[in-house]
């Protein structure tokens, strides 16, 4: 059976969102990881022995199993390689993986902002994918890289989307509670965090208000044309293990009642849906009208860790609307933001 | 010695407020609790019976032997009664004791917004005080009530005052990360917050958006003429102990240079710092540089809890400034609150 | 389809053991929650506006639409009656629905203790079932009360039976770090429990030290012949929300190797594995060879929520052997025990 | 002032261990840091620039411009030489600056265990220090090496001090239930404690039973005999900043009333209360009525978090007695044990 799915590799396998990769990959209908690579000091052990799994759910038996390789591209035998790595070694590694001819479907920080990389998220802006015939590499040899936004980014923009197209934006306010793991492991010292909140994240705040230009905005021949909104984000650290919660305020070019946001955000559909993509959730933004949701523990699950989940709708004193918007961020925000831009390129025939 | 003291009631002594307020004043050197009232459920017991204790302070031998009394202004010996009750039992309680002849030293939300009820942050507004003289008791029999902000609105609107007076303020934006301590005891759940957060505390939002405007308006002849900028506030619930953090953003009239802010922010001083009262701060507001802080695990206890503590000022991309403020929602945000005014009145002698 | 399935009914339906117990049903194959009862201020509701629902499953939309009845046997069309009471209202409604005729699945400690009445953990003594016949309801009307053990004693149980089984037991010391979902809704305050531990839980230990030795006690005409081993336990709390872990030194009557001691545990399989029931684990205990498992947050889930893990298995230098145990304390600890033993009495014909 | 008191260096400065030694000898009457170390990282660098200060209390001023040396002896100015370091860093350094005539006070596990080290709880057995005429660096040039107990044997012990003598003790059981500053900085991962319990503490078990039977051993002309009681130690990590809770069994060779029991702890006085030294708490060992205590955030600052405090006292089934006993891991159980032994080697003219 597993013969039949298309195999993939991983880099940086070991860490948090790799192994959020290889939980979401063991039941997968068209991949099948068959190469995990990670630093020098996990290669040549076996993957169940290198990483420290924190998953609770276990690690499947086979890939537990499989050999851990180095992070080079001379024996990586699948075309489509996840890169899970910190942001240092990504810009080195997959430009070299792309060069190489690999489809790079990547979830660092890297090359999102680069001119000929899309930055995608599914729902929202599939046509950037059309920027990875513009990298050198994709004429030579088909390599090329595609990227998923930050994990603060993502919640926040799964949200703007549906407004931006139906009302258009002017701007935006986005205050973030993340959660630990965005951090990966061992990340966040449990001295720093028990009990406390820090309001800062390096690079997180300058990260989401340009990355959710660019993928708001438009394609054009001269490449990405930023959305024309500005975004001013506050970052916070809380203790909380998954799922970054966001206090959003935002102002529309067109007027719109109340229930015309929440129809919108609720109406909300794009390609993954279309295509019934594998990890698609069945509508990308959930509306709740409960007074105190959404809550990380009790809602970044919701269409399995793959919807954004909005709440408190109502008008603000400033802007025109304020919400709060969670979405998991390991998943929605890292290894499915990944895994769906995989999906989508193949859906697509791009891979 | 102490019978040189003051004597001073508290209504709802038992609660984590009373409590707070019980630990300032074992060594106030003005003051000494000489009268404890909480619900009829522990009336009659000692107070070291009926509260449990919540302090990592000892409770002071001298109070828990103090009998707790029925919640009434019968047999209140004391002009000065320190109120920390519920709102709704504030709402019948302290008008009661006012009309009674007593000074009510409030933290409840029941009389703040009341047309001829001083709001006051003592740094901020004390010439707000003159209000309680056109309460109807005042006249007949010199009772009065004062009451302090909400805790999430004093740390924010202690930051706002010196740039309101500096430069004028025309808008703010901001998103609180509060402490479950603010919401008493038993309070937040246990199940509710572990590893959580929860977008959403009752009425909190728009205490904040209409506290602050009254806190820095002007006193006119006809009342207080709210401050003329709007605020917009975000409310949510996290997993500390003490401390509310919060992410601002503020649009000024005048233009000013962050060095400006900075300085107008350190320089602050009000009539506290004046009249060296017993329970002011140094500097009510302090300006950290270090990239991550104020947090409240660690910064919390600033000034003895009384001073609220700026940091991360830089530029907005939507207002002009952005900065987090934190405060002690017990101390400076409630118990500390009320006694400071209690402090002021005495020292421009109105008790 | 569910017409086929057996009506169950649910007193205390609401409560955090209610809700699981609802989850857990949802896709029962055998049993259809028809009737759910709780407190008289929810009596008349629809169940989905009754509960705050805290689990991060969405509640069935078909049981939110189930109106909530009052707590009395008068209106309950199902024989199989689960109960998820406080100790005092069960000692009340579950001697009245047994005598009603009704199967009381308690999950309360009210009549755990009581010489007719079955104290069971499926894999550990199903033949204890037995002394149901000895209630005086069940010769009149059929109507009899089953009981599971506290969530404490539950996973110390599963453990402890192999144990017994294979060497004998003399003594065992357990130590408990126990979750706050064990105390129910509310349950324990935030401002209690966030970054503390409480020494002490109401009546856990002198539960743990009896419980245990009924369950592994023999059946005789006379009743509950209790195990002849004395248990030491300490209660604490920890900011933990589901999973009771638990230390535990034993010293066995018979000499064992530690591989002996493992081989015991891990092969350790009961009537539910045997009869293949619905909830049963493959293996009722699982042993970790990892250093630092089991944990709370990671295992809990492990067999479904109905497994025991044990880990850290090594010499005592007091008794014979330590090791660490696992169990879910709302799962195996209190819904899916109760789930458990319908099933048993179900499939050995009792009900 | 400063002229006057003792100049001390500080091995580790810039840990946790060190930054709370640094906090406690900020008025120390007797001792004032003069030379600071730590790794070659840091050296170089002013100490307020080379530290990431994690306490809530401000680091001072003078000691913020106190420049970090390289860790060696070579440029040490002060004969006592308090050393915080990690224990792989403590075996070389510690001999290194003992043979070149410092007077090492040590909170590390490198040098505790060794026959001419003594290892000491001045509570308990301030005549071990005699041990340290047996160093070979002694005679030489006067330097020597003293230790003090891993954090989480200090509290169990100071409660059993006073039962061994009183009554002698045949056997102890402790699980702890400790701090994540226990680990140091950065210590625990946040991702590995939040809403965790980790049933594993690398060594930590080991050192609790053969560190009690030391301290509580005699001063032979042989060394230390040790004393003859065993001891079985289960170890867990949960998610608290400050505070070891233990849960401790205790069996004694005489027979005791419980009431004996508690007067023997509440009237345990050792040479730090008759020396009356700075850091000596009035009563090493409190004992707590309440039913729910010690706890690590409400009862760990007790007696300047010099104190140990017993809870809980009650009869074990197992053993004799058992008991909750709980000490501040960073004070008492590190830089104040340090503390209170270089005081103790002051007063009796050791150094």
């Amino acid at each position: 059976m597993r013969g039949d799915k298309t195999p993939v590799g991983i880099l940086g396998a070991t860490g948090v969102v790799g192994q959020r990769l290889l939980a979401l990959l063991d039941r997968h209908p068209w991949f099948e990881p068959a190469w995990l690579a990670a630093s020098d000091r996990s290669a040549g052990k076996a993957y169940g022995e290198a990483a420290r799994w924190r998953l609770s759910t276990p690690l499947p038996e086979r890939f537990a199993r499989l050999p851990v390789s180095a992070a080079e591209p001379a024996g990586c035998p699948a075309k489509i390689v996840f890169a899970a790595l910190d942001a240092a070694l990504a810009r080195e590694l997959e430009p070299a993986f792309a060069a190489a001819g690999h489809a790079v479907i990547s979830n660092s920080s890297a090359l999102r902002m680069q001119a000929d990389v899309p930055l995608v998220v599914p729902e929202c802006n599939p046509d950037h994918l059309a920027l990875l015939e513009r990298q050198p590499s994709y004429a030579r040899n088909g390599g090329f890289a595609v990227t998923n936004p930050n994990c603060s980014t993502v919640g926040l923009v799964m949200a703007l989307a549906p407004l931006e197209r139906a009302f258009g934006i002017e701007s935006v306010f986005a205050v973030t509670l993340q959660a630990v793991s965005g951090a990966g492991y061992p990340g966040v010292a449990s001295l720093d965090i028990l009990g406390n909140a820090i309001p800062y994240i390096a690079n997180e705040e300058e990260k989401m208000e340009v990355e959710a230009q660019k993928i708001l905005g438009r394609l054009t021949a001269g490449g990405i044309e930023p959305a024309d909104f500005r975004v001013s984000a506050h970052c916070n650290r809380v203790g909380v293990v998954d799922g970054h919660l966001e206090s959003v305020s935002v102002k529309l070019k067109r007027r719109a009642t109340q229930a015309e946001v929440a129809e919108a955000l609720r109406g909300f559909r794009g390609r993954p849906q279309e295509l019934e993509l594998p990890s698609a959730p069945a509508a990308p933004v959930l509306v709740t009208e409960a007074a105190d949701r959404p809550q990380p523990r009790l809602d970044s699950e919701a269409g399995g860790g793959m919807a954004a989940v909005v709440g408190r709708l109502r008008r603000c004193a400033l802007l025109d609307y304020k919400f709060s918007v969670l979405s998991h961020n390991t998943l929605r925000g890292a290894a499915g933001a990944a895994l769906l831009n995989a999906e989508l390129l193949r859906a697509e025939g791009r891979i």
